[in-house]
């Protein structure tokens, strides 16, 4: 027992026994072991303020950094060693710190609690995870957006109600989608910035006694600002549920173009086909391919916000300050991240892979998608809109009346339901024009289209310079 | 490539090459494994049904049998060895068995499909898993019953809104937690009935063509009933819903109990004390001692309802029938079953080793918290409730302004502010006789609770019994 | 003021003013006064047992009983006048009647809380909301059952991952989520067990110390039990978010076969037409007619669940016994019942008027759909189902290649594939024959689906009995 | 019918009846009619679009701006009738147009739909609601802030797992909380960065075919940019997830600060008196009084985290563009923002208003809360910190051994438990001087404290600026 609980941060104290399924309870090494980078970056900056504090020596702290060098190499290898009593990361490293150079290892720790210490450590990680989703994110974006310049004169429905709507560009659909992605870009890096504040220097919850320059340690570390309440620095997770709320929102996103993608590669659609690298089939139907990787994507929106559920629940209700809650954030935090972090880039392969057939898409062009041209046209010839569409209401009525479609009906047949119609009602009949009309700004129309191909272009090359 | 594709069960048809990122995001072995055992016995009652087809010789059959139990045994041991390509631990189980007897296992596939194998294992899993949650219930129930049982004489404040309210049993108090458990425990035998349904037999999706008897198979499998539609069999996850809820609702009852043991065990309540083997100590402070065990407790309603609300976004809006969002099912379904593991058994041992501290309980009541009673003591005496009540409300009023307790007030003090106070309402101040009025079915005077005890512990044996 | 605080229930203490948004924060009138029948029934039966008491008199309780009915014919006929200071319909209730009876109305809340007096309301109120629900479903499974009894005959292809499958029958589909309601209902009637027990005798937490006959109020108000335990009694609501998870399960098979239809009913697919009167117009394209009931029945599923987790997260952590916190419960109750009950009826409308198009499912069938009945051909004869299953899948490749349907493959074509193919295959090209093959329980033959449209018609009778 | 057909926007078409439940459950007018000035001012800008397109007469539009005016002044005085077949806002302001200017309405929707019109006004409306929120936050921090100022001197314990871990300042407590709140602010900020872009002339879905000038339109309706691409524009409500996300962050802020304040005013802390003003009484029990505001506030985080899961849970998964699961979007807007509207205020008077009790508050410190302090005594004195910890634990277990607090060990007691002890230790027993040494930035010296209030001060200042 002694030398168990020698091996336990409070060490001095506790007489009882712990239970074992208690003990793995409370232990988060299993996880938090991931952060060992962030956990030792922070320790090396933390002696430097020590010794400029003069609570260790110079040479105390080298022993200190070669040490933290030591583990650190150790993680890289892979050749770390947990040990029972290694709860979390932070006395692992400490332990073996110890091991390492002896007595020194004692004063790391002095002013610091590990409250302060974790959520430094998280921050560090959480920091580079962003930094490297954004890296995903502007690719899949680049993709789609190299994707729609490429194939800026495929028209197909667009749909509303999942019913054909009107004729679009295939890019403008993409574009769509990349529009939406752009803007979790942007919020990614409004998080990024308050994730990229300093703890370290509030202790367990006062604040720290010791003259620990906390503007040297932003300064090692790298970060953008110092936390302003010591209370508040250890005790909230906002940039934790922040993250797992963008990553909800951005897997939404994915899913919703999932979804198109999977219904336009049904064979009723047959507008697509995916990447057999994207694909699978079945243990009992021989002629199966499945677009397993949309229905992953598809999927993963719920497990990122069940993430961001479960944490938010957690939190509620909480009293302030550090409560052992809060250890539900790590895994939530890691969880989300990974499961992003493989969905961007699936979605990039299938984006970079699936083949588009475009007769099939212009084949399902139907004259009744025209009806709102078709309005339009009488509008143009002075007929009130709600009039206008009306009368195109009757028309398609008509059509459906004498099983033709509604390019068919005759000027006749038209003049029947409004004298308005005349024989250049033929030049509505033309899928083409009908989308160049569309030229405002974000609409379908070719020079529309380019110009947000255009400016999404600049906007990630804006981002990569950030 | 050729040999990867070999290993995969669609096997024939693909010649594209596959993403590792895909590759991995796709595939289920690192946590499926988990149900290796069910996969096996799934297996091998399947064999019997083919074998009683026809569609494997009874020597083949031996084969198939004999291999399974080899498999399990490598499971058991630890030594099977998974390669790449086992993608789930069907087509592990089944490429070992093919190592192991050659031609024969490429016959046990017959007529099955992945989608009700999969389902026919989780269902074999979750039935052991819900018995063992329900043995964990019932130890905590039994240890919370046989407490109160033990410490019936114990007194302390009820609250609500965390305000004094009247005084209570602490065996009550113990034995409301009790009693909501006992809905868990009853609920959780509701979900088992519709766990306990083999959907074996509904092939990937049309049922089977063969003559596979599906009752010898729910005989082998010991299940209580037959799916009644293919489709729905093996596109259906209620019951893997259903168990996620459950966990959240149960986890619910132990995070309130949880709160109130916290609230208790402030140093401002102090009404109880936590065994240290279910308390931790802080890296800064020396003197603390945390409740680690209750705070964790109390996160982890958090924690599994967000697997459930996960899980259902996943769920909802899909198409029916077997799609691979579905695999989103079996992590959420482990994750919950584990932490409830955990938390009954922590539970168990927080309300086995904690002490009470009857006198700052007993010394936590005061005289204000039997206004009700006083109240009481006017309707008895034919004043209105109503008016009983606010002349209460007065005394107490009268109290505060006299700065003294409520008990203090003199008969004169009392009856200036109604006549109807008499010499006897020094009766009022007991607060054992006051509790002891409290003797309707469920309330808090001694013989209620001991028949809620009574009630419970016959419950109990009855569960058991089953 | 004194006479705002003179209608109070609390009336005799407080001095300060409130705040008027506080006033309304804290009100919940605007949406109690729905139970104001089961407040009445509640008061009705509780007089009884004070009489029985002798808390009032027999004449005391006759005026109370006919103020209560007269309070009742004004709520029924809209006559009812809410007036300030009523913060709730049990305060409501009781300010009228001591307007109609003048000071016995002060004895009716004698030895009762609004803590044990609201949860009997609300389960009485939401008694009778699930049989109404219970109808409801039962009404649409018996309108699927016939509908599926009808059209036994029509064939569409079964999709898994969306993609095409196997050949099943239409009936087979509808029962599938037929199956589903069935377990819903199920589910209702042991949430209906739960609901159903009285908690009327709890007061507000200690239980209570009159001669309260619980039995007798059991009786009178036709509940099935009695609550055990006072504490958990009033601070529980259990009952209310298994109703929540309950709404939310059920709305999610909803929205899966929502989702189906909505796929059926795009031009692509085109095998349904929804009635009109379950479908809209678009205020701009005159041709569009969009599936809106089926998307609000497929959205609704998110409403609910949210009201489920928001509940739950209202319930996490709170301490034991009553908490103003629990006043979020009754706007997510009667929100969900109005949903579901809204969505059972539309759903029932839309299955009863839909249009099927036989011949558009039958086109759709295709010979790639029986590769599964090919190998099985294979295995027939003795082919382990492996290699058959390979072997089908070559089968496949080889009619891609040559451009040419699965069918159409010439014998020698096969042969090339596998010397087990002869001239005999041609009888696997039979999509009512490949169906009739699925036999077993379950399964899409005609006589597996007769036998569940006879399953579920004799279980809707059972329920309809209960 | 007819008539009743004629009200509907796509008129000209449907043949069929409508279902009363699905007419009900179809329209929004209930609630949306709320947006009616966004509508009437999105209208007016329009009008003035078309005019420049001359798709209307100046004429015209004069005749649309009065009609439209006289619209607004219907609503404003609620006057406004609402007839069958308004089944939305949209409909019943056009509805109302016609009616009163004639023909001319006719006109207004020329080249826009509903789904651009929707969103317009929901930005519109959801852009001032944000306005309104950021005051009423701010109104609360600088409460906070200048009461923080005020008590600058109280020092009470601070809590880390509910155990008393060291001394702090109140204000430093008040200002926790508040630098929480202004990352909401912050937060919100940027979301009204997000909802200030204009939708509108993206037509249903592939833009606008007539010379409608956007950039007029974002000028007359003072937006901030146009939207990218119309399709994203019409199907994305990001802006509306962000908010209810947000809500629901800002409300778990205050669910942390009211637990605390709960605590704090429980009898057993006794800190802190609410005002009667947010505080409630008991029906049953005289002497009560109840933090009903606190309650309610901590209960709210439930609630419209509930509206956000929910809408999450109704996005996941659709298809892109408009679907009318989108119709979800506004109840849960609108209730989030009167959930927070009311909760911002209600808790600026529970700040406002509160009582402190000094003297109980300092009462509470104790001498092992400066068990750190006597480590970090001993740290000065060399002893490496690890080492000092357990010493100052063993003094910690020396005084629970003799029952005397910690303060109270004899110099000769501390040195039996280590020889580094000398008479200066009594220093440390002093809670002033222990709370003045943590003066690094953020910590809870009074110069630190005081930096924090300027902080605050300052930035309140420049919000109100912006």
């Amino acid at each position: 027992m002694a030398s168990a609980e020698g091996s336990k941060l409070w060490g001095g104290r506790f007489v009882g026994d712990t239970d074992p399924v208690m003990e793995k309870f409370n232990a988060s090494i299993a996880y938090d072991q991931r952060m060992w980078d962030a956990d030792i970056r922070g320790s090396k900056a933390y002696v430097k303020a020590l010794e400029k504090a003069k609570l260790v020596t110079a040479h105390e702290m080298e022993q200190i950094l070669q040490g933290m060098d030591q583990i650190s190499e150790e993680w890289s290898k892979g050749v770390f060693v947990i040990k029972p009593g290694d709860e979390d990361i932070h006395t692992a490293n400490e332990r073996r710190l110890k091991e390492l150079i002896g007595a020194p290892a004692g004063k790391l720790h002095t002013g610091r609690s590990r409250n302060d210490q974790v959520v430094t450590d998280m921050r560090l990680w959480l920091r580079d995870a962003i930094s490297t989703l954004t890296e995903h994110a502007l690719q899949l974006i680049s993709t789609m957006v190299e994707r729609a310049a490429a194939e800026i004169d495929v028209l197909l429905p667009g749909y509303t109600h999942m019913q054909r709507a009107q004729p679009i560009r295939w890019s403008h659909w993409i574009l769509s989608h990349a529009v939406a992605l752009s803007r979790d870009v942007d919020r990614l890096s409004e998080i990024k910035r308050r994730v990229n504040v300093l703890p370290l220097g509030s202790g367990a919850i006062a604040g720290t006694p010791f003259d620990i320059d906390r503007e040297l340690l932003q300064k090692e570390l790298a970060f953008g600002g110092l936390s302003l309440n010591s209370l508040d620095a250890t005790g909230q997770r906002d940039f934790v549920v922040e993250f797992l709320f963008w990553a909800s929102l951005c897997l939404t996103h994915l899913s919703k173009m999932a979804e198109d993608l999977m219904l336009y590669s049904t064979k009723e659609f047959s507008f697509i086909t995916l990447s057999d690298a994207y694909s699978t089939g079945s243990s009992l139907m021989p002629q199966k391919k499945n677009p397993d990787s949309l229905e992953l994507i598809r999927s993963k929106a719920g497990r990122v916000f069940g993430r961001c559920a479960g944490f938010m629940m957690t939190l509620k209700g909480l009293p302030s300050t550090y409560n052992k809650d809060l250890q539900e954030d790590k895994e939530a935090m890691f969880d989300c991240y990974d499961t992003v972090h493989a969905v961007l880039q699936v979605t990039t392969g299938v984006m970079s892979t699936l083949k588009i057939h475009q007769s099939v898409m212009e084949a399902a062009l139907s004259p009744d998608m025209l009806a709102t041209d078709l309005a339009y046209y009488l509008v143009r010839k002075g007929v009130p809109f709600r009039e206008a569409h009306s009368i195109s209401g009757k028309a398609v009525f008509a059509a459906e009346s004498k099983s033709v479609s509604l390019n068919q009906l005759t000027v006749e047949d038209l003049a029947a339901v409004s004298p308005h119609f005349g024989g250049d009602v033929s030049s509505v009949w033309d899928y083409s024009s009908s989308v160049e009309q569309y030229a405002a700004a974000g609409g379908t129309a070719k020079r529309s289209v380019a110009a947000q191909v255009e400016h999404l272009r600049n906007w990630v090359k804006a981002q990569t310079r950030l």
